[in-house]
């Protein structure tokens, strides 16, 4: 019987991942995950075999990663980012139940909210709240009830899943419900392709954003009552006096 | 002139470091943080120079790391776990507004948040919320309104610096303001010295919780209305059918 790991392999380059995740993929037999998160970690590990599966496909993929390790295999399901974070590790978890002896460790990674973070300056220094705008699992109406809540009691927020090509007016959405707490001047960030080629960021104002059309490699920040630019980038104060 | 790096280097294991953060911390000259952190990695890197201050001393410990950088060293200024979230960098960036010509990049790491959940299990899978139970730089009062927010949403909550000498109860107040909007049979978990020397964890109520001591190396999580325990693991379910 082999073991199963989970694995956050952080934004995208090989260098974001930590040194356990790495000694986890170098260790493993078989290397399992999203096709587009594959991708990203073959060239460094050529000698594995890697299985793929496609995007909506996630419960698959989890008895396929149960399957290799029942005939033996130990195996690396990864994630991008952190698996904890709109991850598979709950999933592999809940489904292990089906497989008590096979043993499940989940290796924690950057994920986009601390990854993009680190691109636009320092904007979740103080408390924040991260939602995902896709409602493929969840209610909208659960969503707007959290960004308004998150916006009433001036917590940063960080987006994910801003945008796609069936929700291309959920940002505004959202910027919409923010604007009914916040002023349009507060303080925003967008960052693409995270630790990725191409990675690009933006610091701009609530108005600015609820305008700007974004994709779904994009993370959004939205800062809180205290943040603001400094030097191009944006930054969260924690409160000391300078 | 020196360049400085802000770097986080996880919770506490050399190999919860990132890559990028490793080879940070073999490239510079100069290493500079708080006594504990520095502690952490000290045997990893003896050859480096190291530069401490305690506890609140950040203002000294940023305007160290900027005297040597003007002295042409490259600085790598350490944080626990990520130096985004409750860390240096805000602070860093800030103060360097008066050093424009050094140049300040952000390495990311793996916060308490995203550590502790992967040893409790999946607690974070869906949206949640971070406040810090500190009051030295934010009015209670704007902690309980966090708070409140966030349960009444239902938010899982990650707790950080859930207890200290000063603040024995702060735990407990926290838990009767999400109890005004959770149950008592909440699924919460703690964990204590991640990816340290005596990593232990709890899965219990909040009902439970509320009548826990913990100490300040402890990172409290409080599910949402889904979240469960799954084979003595905390689980909080995405939503997809099984």
């Amino acid at each position: 019987m082999g073991k199963i790991m989970v694995v956050g392999i952080g934004p995208g380059s090989y260098e974001e991942m930590t040194i356990r995740a790495a000694e986890a993929l170098k260790s493993c037999d078989t290397i399992v995950g999203y096709t587009v998160y594959v991708e990203l970690v073959r060239d460094h590990f050529p000698e594995k075999e890697f299985l793929t599966t496609p995007m909506t496909k996630e419960v698959d993929r989890c008895e396929l990663a149960f399957a290799q390790a029942a005939e033996g295999k130990n195996v690396a399901m990864i994630c991008s980012g952190d698996a904890g974070v709109y991850g598979m590790s709950g999933l592999m978890l809940e489904i292990g139940e089906r497989y008590p002896e096979i043993p499940v460790e989940v290796i924690p990674g950057v994920t986009a909210a601390v990854g993009g973070a680190s691109v636009l300056g320092a904007p979740l220094i103080h408390d924040f709240a991260v939602i995902s705008l896709s409602d493929l699992l969840t209610p909208w109406e659960k969503i707007e009830k959290r960004l308004s809540a998150a916006a009433e009691a001036d917590f940063v927020i960080c987006l994910y899943n801003p945008s796609s090509r069936k929700r291309h007016d959920y940002l505004q959405k959202a910027c919409d419900r923010v604007l009914a707490w916040r002023p349009g001047t507060t303080v925003c960030g967008l960052v693409r392709n995270i630790g990725r080629e191409g990675e690009e960021y933006r610091v701009l104002t609530l108005a600015e954003l609820r305008d700007t059309q974004v994709d779904m490699f994009t993370t959004v920040f939205i800062g809180n009552s205290q943040t603001k630019e400094v030097g191009g980038r944006m930054v969260t104060p924690r409160g000391y006096r300078l």
